[in-house]
């Protein structure tokens, strides 16, 4: 990624617990005088949790720059990838809290992708009851996941089952950090772009479909602008709706089936954005039997393969267990399966209707034209 | 225990999240029809938490009222003592919800003293981001940690450390389930009954004072008025400040050193309400240091020797280790050791400008008059 970008900000509205978004380049080093700015505490020390594969780029300006403002900051780096959302990875970064030191009036900074954020987002939620928070996104995915609060581990049954909601002080974004994703991870995280544009925003929608190789080949303007729009949407939701008693869950827009499939292929095998791609279309077929007509399913195919995305489920995956894996969904409730179904692009109704055989189909469906990838 | 007690209510004032504390006898039985009244979903399991001690005797009157209501009920059931209070008991928790299959809108009771309320609680916190949680306390004690919402499991190195806030949605206190109490957990429960006198309620603590002896016999009436009192106590403050960011901090009277000795006697050596009773004293004594009198130190020892509490440190207890064990604890804020101090019968106040030297001191004190005990 060359270039800068403007700073953008946009503010998640809670009351007491509303919070900033800055999104822009450079902003790592300027960690430690937002911290002041900001009030922390400098007697009380932060912890650093990161993984290996964003430590080595990334953790040294965080550092430096709270160092340089006073702070006392350690360090804790847990394995990349999924498998790190364990209670027991959380146990160890619980014993780092605590033989750092870390006081009711410390802070948590979580610096990676979404793993990194949901696990200690946990930990900071966990640890005496709540400390602050901090999102340092270094992926595109985690443009979703740093925002709203959901912070969780897994359980070896389940994904996410084990968390809370606890919502960061602030989200500092540095397009900086996005120039060293793999390119797959990068597709994968415009599938969470477009959801937003999906459930919320048609014009937004159309401009992803109009700006999808400036957003692939990571233009920085084109980026800042595309995170800003899906954190705004998220935010809005969110405020709405913090503990997703009815709103928020049109958040969970190809969900359903995404999580499902996570879970047959193990997770990791499958990016969560790739997923949840797959997931959406199969909602925008559910739409289609609910009468919403079948070009929301064509165009939604069409769109998430302007951005690389893989729209069909891989053959080998089996219906039974896709199908077992969706009863544990924390969506399933009192029996009934839930489904976030768009009705039009920019619009979705949660449905808890969804006959189980629709879903099935659908599955068979999108596994029988595999091969048309 | 004989007869039967007027059932009392009180209401723990929240806003959204107030809910109601029932003290009485034969409450257990009507355990199913308060789900009920209370719109509890039929169609979502519950888990019965509850310990090997208490199982036999009061488990199987709280199912049975449950399935005559129509509820589906499935019992988890822990070691007794507070090593149940791990990581490790509450991961089988949560595997035990995931396998009996708790959605979003399940219920997780707690039936059991102090350990099972905190460790059940933090489960209701943390699955799938909070369930509801009910509290059906079985000892004296409980009638303390039943109360605000505080869950926790403790780490190896720290007590409570890994918790949060999560209120229940009722108290349901039936006295009929103290009769099965060891005395010395009845007289250990009191400490924390007295300790809602010191701190806020002079009237009360003289009532504790003449009623001594009728409390100890676990006479009803007595018994109920008395938890009622407590409970009232704790209700205000927590409802005043729910999230301990100032007055709550009033609630941990005798709870720096008591902690810290029970961290150094190993967990369950020392019974938590033995524990603060000398801590009671020796803030009694620090009192004294800041010119509040020496008599309050005398008269809070006086008032525990009635309820046949300890009032010294054991002589095989070291001071180092006490004073080194203050150090984690979570009131311990930016280097400064943190003391609620009685300024008189029935007020207190919060002392972040205690000298170590102070403390120290004290400590050895009660340890040098141990042989007076």
């Amino acid at each position: 990624m060359a270039g800068e970008a403007q700073t953008r900000e946009l503010t998640v509205d809670l009351g007491e617990r509303s919070y900033p978004i800055m999104i822009g380049t450079g902003l790592l080093a300027r960690t430690g005088s937002l911290f002041s700015e900001r009030g922390f505490p400098v007697k009380s020390p932060i912890l650093l949790v990161t993984d290996r594969a964003v430590e080595d780029l990334y953790a040294g300006t965080v550092e430096q720059s709270l160092r340089e403002a006073g702070y006392t900051v350690a360090r804790a780096v847990v394995a990349s990838g999924e498998k790190s959302k364990s209670l027991d990875v959380f146990e160890e970064l619980v014993t780092a809290a605590l033989e750092t030191g870390l006081d009711r009036r410390s802070t948590v900074i979580a610096l990676g992708g979404g793993v990194v954020g949901d696990l200690a987002g946990f930990v900071a939620a966990a640890y005496m009851r709540g400390v602050r928070f901090v999102q340092m996104p270094t992926t595109i995915l985690a443009h979703d996941s740093s925002v709203g609060g959901k912070v969780a581990v897994n359980h070896r049954l389940a994904k996410n089952i084990i968390g809370a909601f606890h919502q960061p002080e602030f989200v500092l974004y540095d397009l900086d950090t996005l120039a060293s994703l793999p390119p797959r991870e990068v597709r994968a995280g415009y599938a969470e772009v477009v959801k937003h544009g999906l459930i919320w925003d048609e014009a937004f929608v159309k401009w992803c479909d109009e700006n999808a190789e400036r957003l692939l080949a990571l233009e920085p303007d084109a980026l800042g602008y595309a995170l800003h729009e899906g954190c705004r949407v998220k935010s809005i939701v969110v405020s709405r709706d913090e503990r997703e008693n009815d709103l928020r869950a049109i958040l969970n827009l190809g969900h359903t089936i995404g999580h499902a499939l996570e879970a047959v292929a193990g997770y990791g095998e499958l990016l969560h954005g790739e997923a949840i791609a797959i997931g959406m279309v199969g909602s925008a077929r559910l739409a289609a039997r609910f009468g919403y007509g079948d070009e929301l399913a064509a165009e939604t195919e069409r769109l998430l393969r302007k951005f690389e995305l893989p729209v069909r489920i891989p053959s080998g995956f089996d219906t039974d267990e896709i199908m077992a894996a969706m009863q544990h969904d924390k969506k399933f409730k009192e029996g009934q399966m839930v489904f976030v179904v768009p009705k039009r692009v920019g619009e979705v109704e949660i449905r808890s209707d969804v006959p189980a055989q629709w879903v099935r189909d659908i599955v068979e469906q999108l596994k029988g034209e595999a091969g048309k990838l």
